[in-house]
């Protein structure tokens, strides 16, 4: 049931927009065939799609490349040096784009790297939160086992839907929010396993450590997504390295914090193998979809792109590693499946 | 995990019509402060709110009789005899409240008990429904064991929306069917447990004959409600007298073919107790309770009230006989609260 792994990743942000505008001209062309809209809302609806069907398939073959590392029994390296060399990639990526448009566009104020203390001075705030979180995980496990987090974790889809609310003001219908503690709901109920009941027994502590990691997790989300859309001009990538820019700085905090002796003993790459390297890689480009979703839809099409991955990864893992799917897995799916078309039914009229 | 009997009632009608009117006048009274609806409206909704309740009430006191019998030991008479005196029972108080009426409104069209052949041609045919149901449960367990039975008689939630849609042709919003997928999916979940799995091995003609046994359950339900309202002035209680009436003749059939042997040898009351006297009590209320529901709402309240009292039988069964409730449970009763608040919401504009 490793595939549970998968709500794990808390990126945030990137920029392969090359691929993904080119992509917008070849597979998904045939995408947005809606007729009565102008064509400037349809350009925004196939790139919201596109970068929304990005994230589903890049944290889907996530948590399948943590299934299959775990397989190989390959898990020895340091997490916290993979995490900086995810962030580092990403920032690299971000020149690499940045580099061709300018060239291409010229350099714009929207484009510059160069910024103010006025407006970088929160990006660091994300970073941090992730930081704070990922130093509180290890502690969580002195009250709960690694199912039972698993199954915890999903408050983290009610916190950001609260938190999306109060922090960005922006408003969800009644039938929207029905729709969200469904996907909380059928998503743990598609984790469901005979040990799950273990959860109901953590102590208060444990709790609260969960909520506040819920919380911590919620807001870094919606944090970033304020950051991201409070200056809609800006470009992405530019915003992308900023936000990397401190992800590296906390990462390599993260690494003298917990890491520090196994990197000096066996060196940085220690344990790497080539299935590491597939998952840097594959977390890098997931950020960047994850920011490219902050900036073109918002945290709750994250969350529902991030639970149906969960259920995919659940399918395509019955033919590649032969698990079986339990009735739980076909009910907490079938209520997931509800929620997603509510979400999109009781969208409120503007 | 007893409390998943309680889904095994497929009553069918009945009148303590003067109990549940005596109760609007007293405990209920406060509950309908809707205004601006016509005083005729705000009656009958009344009318609609006692019954679903006193129906979800009886269906859950029903379960925890059913615990308790099971927890003393004591179940060792025949289920035949005991259905039968409960369709006596019934027709018996159909007959005490038409007396009442007679007395005080006088005979009338409306509420005189002869009846002709065309009006009472289609009577037998809910009781001779549930009579091969009753049947062919005997057989299904070759195929499903008692706890998966359980599992796949939550199908009947499905076939009977199918069937309530196409029969009596009303509609249902996009919504209310949504909530209705999520009202099955919510209950089988509350009802999870380790052994849950073995339904999904269900061999072809054992799921056939799930089938064939929701279909027939809702089509008797669907069809009562046809038949109850097909006349809307008739007295309710000359309806339930008919078809109790057709109940007992099928009833005692079932006698005959199935439980022969044990009343010649052993006598019609073998093995009653004080339990068995409050079940058929407990079963004739609410199959009277059923009856009202049908004729004052519908079959989807019907659904949606005993499904609320599986719900509410687990939570009394924690108190009383020191059950625990499971995640599954807490999460099945989350989409199936869910599912009643959309039912409400999603309600056809008419």
């Amino acid at each position: 049931m490793e595939y549970r792994k998968i709500k794990d990743e808390d990126n945030d942000g990137g920029t392969v927009s090359n691929d993904i505008e080119n992509l917008r001209g070849i597979g998904f062309s045939g995408v947005a065939s809606v007729s009565n809209v102008p064509p400037r809302e349809q350009a925004k609806w196939k790139r919201k799609t596109v970068v929304t069907v990005a994230l589903t398939f890049l944290t889907s073959s996530q948590a399948i490349l943590i299934v299959w590392s775990k397989r190989a029994g390959k898990y020895e390296y340091s997490v916290t040096t993979a995490n900086f060399l995810v962030e580092t990639l990403k920032c690299a990526l971000s020149l690499a784009a940045l580099a061709r448009i300018w060239k291409s566009e010229g350099v714009t104020e929207d484009n510059r790297l160069s910024t103010t203390l006025d407006e970088v001075i929160v990006y660091p705030i994300p970073a941090l939160l992730y930081l704070v979180k990922n130093l509180l995980q290890y502690y969580i496990f002195a009250y709960v086992d690694a199912p039972g987090y698993q199954i915890l974790k999903n408050l983290n889809i009610i916190s950001t839907g609260v938190l999306y609310r109060i922090i960005l003001k922006k408003k969800l219908s009644d039938i929207q929010w029905a729709a969200f503690i469904l996907l909380c709901a059928g998503c743990t109920t598609a984790q469901l396993n005979s040990r799950s009941d273990h959860v109901l027994q953590t102590s208060l502590p444990g709790w609260i450590m969960a909520i506040v990691m819920a919380l911590l997790s919620g807001f870094a989300g919606v944090y970033t997504e304020a950051i991201i859309k409070k200056r809609p001009s800006r470009n992405i990538n530019v915003q992308n390295f900023w936000l990397y820019i401190f992800g590296m700085a906390f990462n390599a905090i993260a690494i003298l914090i917990q890491d520090f002796d196994a990197v000096m003993n066996k060196g940085f790459f220690h344990g790497y193998s080539i299935i590491t390297t597939l998952m840097i890689l594959n977390h890098a480009l997931s950020g960047i979809a994850v920011s490219m979703v902050m900036k073109y839809a918002d945290n709750i099409v994250k969350v529902y792109s991030t639970s149906v991955a969960m259920l995919l990864t659940a399918v395509v893992s019955v033919f590649l590693f032969g698990f079986n799917l339990t009735l739980a897995f076909f009910l907490g799916a079938t209520v997931v499946s509800v929620s997603v078309y509510l979400h999109s039914a009781g969208k409120l009229q503007r």
